[in-house]
């Protein structure tokens, strides 16, 4: 599990992961419990990546795409990265 | 710094971001100091990564794809993610 990484909050790069990750989320319908579960991310985690709190490695990058339905590559595109 | 991940050696998501960055560095003709040093990463990290060994953060893998003058969603979508 990785750790919550609070010195990044603010980072624009990792806000826009978060407002992209928030916005598929919500269009799909699914909670941030949902998400979190099958992702196997801690919820509050979730909470934090969608407020871009946390430097969130490329495994859970992938994983949080897998359950939204879309590629990596594509969360990054949408989040203008 | 991110610290060495060998736990990760192997994962298939992992190995296939290195072979992009190896292969998109070479194309470009830079080396593995001038992309660790550009990307501010120890240069046996940036070996680490390359053969998969690393499960690198979202901002790792910005300043590489950075360095390598393409956006991270390119390089993902490069290594089939």
């Amino acid at each position: 599990m990785a750790r919550p990484s609070p010195k990044h909050a603010g980072n624009p790069a990792l806000a826009s992961i978060g407002k992209a990750v928030r916005a598929i989320r919500k269009d799909q319908r699914i909670s941030q419990e949902e998400l979190a579960h099958a992702a196997d991310l801690d919820r509050s985690y979730v909470g934090g990546i969608e407020r871009g709190e946390h430097n969130l490695t490329v495994l859970s990058l992938l994983r949080i795409a897998k359950e939204l339905g879309i590629s990596a590559s594509e969360l990054l595109h949408k989040a203008g990265l």
